[in-house]
């Protein structure tokens, strides 16, 4: 049985995809970021699929943090390639009865769940637990370390409407310091040669990031010059009781991304991973307006989830599991 | 590719739909809530269906409140007529993190999803919403407003007992001022041909409700003088605390639903939109015994909001979505 | 339409199976245990099942107690038999509003849901609703009553490492009082010939318990002496909070099952039917080494569940349900 459309199949073949998790873009190749890419092009506009190539396979959630968006996308993802998915609730779950991760992944997986995909506020939590089950683990956000389909999604958006990757400028403005999103941006974008801007106040970004070959800015106006997107993060608004910032309206004045402000770029895309604090680090007039992709990257969001679902399927299967 | 069978396709197509949402009762004409009622007719019978006529549909819920019988019987409809149905809860969700019902909706309509059926505590919540995404809405009762289709599956299951709804008389009996499945009735038993009574104690009858073409009662003995139906609504015990009725007996003298009540009305059919407070608003006997057509209610429940997914189906296959 | 595929049929067939509900092991005969271990049997290795024998069956949860392994399970096997499963929260259920369990079940089935997987806090609950709804009811755990699919599955896998479980010496380990799984061992491995002990400090086993056929004993070194399995049970940790135990070190010096307490018996096989405490009534090398069975219960849980479900769909087909 083939477990993927000719396609599909061609293009799975082709990456000769080698891993059975996906925890992070940090340790991908540019190659392996480009065939999830390129796999995701595929499925474009070819909903509904004719046939369900994962149609034995099952996916699990395991959740700690509240998610809509996300976990919604990879619910449609999997469903739309065929899975079964587990309606699982973290909050009624024996991660309550003091129950490890690990035994409960393990238990699940001898149920016969294929797909992990898993929300954790403990960052690198995932990396321990890969080698100890045969499951395939996705790593939907861990901590402030890594949301590697997030910035796949980012990245293909940016590639879709500028044409590629390769010599784009991008800035990454907000709360780097406490962004998943963020880290994962910069590890993906540098890996298929653009570069990347953090900007925010000095509170919000972490001493020593520019290591990862980022540019550090605390001047939004400046850091827009000559860059072809921004991606917009979400304010917590936790962060001004933690006095990371003095208020809404300093911060909204120093970096919040308004039309006045964006004025000077024609053809500047921006990004937002949602869920939108509209007035406190966009305004909806550029939120909603025509140089925002925000719902495109929504919609791309399912492609790439299910061409990371299908090529982790692929390695399974090719590895007997 | 018929989205539909043979005879569901007919009734679909003879009813010439022109409603991309389903808000309401009110805006509704008599032809249009008679499409709903002959379609659910047509799928009486036919489980299990021999095609999955929205199979390529996804539904998803946004409930602020909790459910269970209107969100159960949804999933169920929407699965028998093979849609895809997200797992989704509210309480873990982006509502959660501030985001607005519309950037909700925007981003899950982005991901693919076809139908919402929205519950939520405020009264017309929908209607804004409506008109700024191409999903379609359906009201699973907001506030004090409306909760269309438990009206539908009442106005199904009267007509199916009685033969009809012209000229028949209606009393709902109970907190008329918090129930939108009071509202709901009356505008849909009206625009069929039928009267309507309200009955209750003057502190759960809201001022005006006459104007809505019903009649007011305070009296519920006279009330059901030559009624064929009495609609018992559920009390919430918490209007006791807000003194908005004296105690529970005296609730139950006045106007619980007991076998001495109905001994004078041999023919009269008892209805309850559930879930039941039994020896509050109404008695066990009556509610088990053999005027009650409450769990009726529910099976054909299910049937209406098949035909409603159904009607709503054909709208959006009919103009492209 | 055959609903099992030929070889089940057959299994099934032969069965004879004539219950609506799977209350307890308490009430079944050594044929009707056997046949559903049988059964399970019949079933490992088949997945991916070539057909959906369970296509028009649909599964409701009424859980209110949290679960994850019992829950995940049923719904896997569920799925894998080709049924509905409805997504249900009891957290946000009518279970909230008052509405009594028997009248969530008789709404639920005026649905259509033929089986109802049910988990209580309350002993013995399900034996007055069984004989009043036409669905089936399955015990997912009541109180400390019963919980008859994982004894099936403790029972499955301890004949299939043993190759028999008449003779069978099983030793029952740890909070005898409040474990229904205790209880549901105890009555199905009497049934089919094997010997119980059960064993704990005094206060955590009831007085009598011996009155169901086991013996009693306060001494884990001399109770293994013999045995051919030890089922180790759950320590909740409210129990030291009730002095129930004195504390954490004084009950696994105690009652702790370790290496070194069980380096005298090599072929002893160990169970848990989990969530582990690890170190406090197991120690992590015993739960991960060879002699533990622990994952190979979880996997044969699955199958059992199948079982139980497929039997009780026989008696629905045949019963014209």
């Amino acid at each position: 049985m083939t477990r993927l459309s000719t396609t599909t199949q061609e293009a799975a073949t082709a990456t000769e995809w080698g891993r059975k998790d996906l925890l992070g873009l940090e340790d991908l190749s540019a190659a392996e970021i480009e065939s999830i890419l390129d796999l995701a092009a595929s499925f474009k506009g070819s909903h509904p699929l004719s046939e369900a190539p994962l149609k034995r396979r099952t996916v699990a959630f395991l959740f700690t943090e509240p998610s809509t968006r996300t976990r919604s996308s990879f619910e449609v993802a999997a469903r739309r390639l065929g899975c079964e998915v587990l309606g699982f609730q973290t909050a009624a779950s024996s991660l309550l009865k003091g129950e490890s991760l690990l035994d409960t992944i393990w238990n699940l997986e001898a149920m016969g769940i294929d797909f992990f995909l898993i929300r954790h506020e403990h960052s690198g939590v995932l990396e321990p637990l890969a080698p100890q089950t045969k499951a395939s683990l996705i790593n939907a956000g861990d901590g402030a370390h890594e949301h590697p389909t997030q910035a796949l999604l980012d990245m293909f958006t940016l590639r879709e409407k500028k044409g590629k990757l390769k010599g784009l400028k991008v800035v990454i403005v907000g709360d780097i310091t406490h962004s998943r999103v963020a880290r994962s941006n910069i590890h993906g974008l540098k890996k298929l040669g653009a570069k990347v801007t953090v900007c925010g106040p000095a509170a919000l970004i972490p001493k020593g990031i520019e290591k990862l070959g980022c540019a550090v800015s605390h001047d939004l106006d400046r850091a827009l010059e000559g860059a072809d997107a921004v991606n917009v993060l979400r304010l917590q608004l936790e962060r001004q009781k933690q006095n990371l910032v003095t208020s809404v309206g300093d911060y909204y004045q120093a970096f919040g991304v308004d039309g006045a402000r964006l004025e000077a770029h024609p053809d500047l895309i921006v990004l937002h991973p949602g869920p939108m604090n509209r007035g406190v680090e966009i305004s909806s007039a550029v939120a909603d307006g025509p140089r925002s992709a925000i719902l495109e990257q929504v919609s791309n969001g399912v492609l790439v989830r299910m061409a990371v679902l299908s090529l982790l399927d692929s390695w399974r299967t090719a590895n007997g599991r």
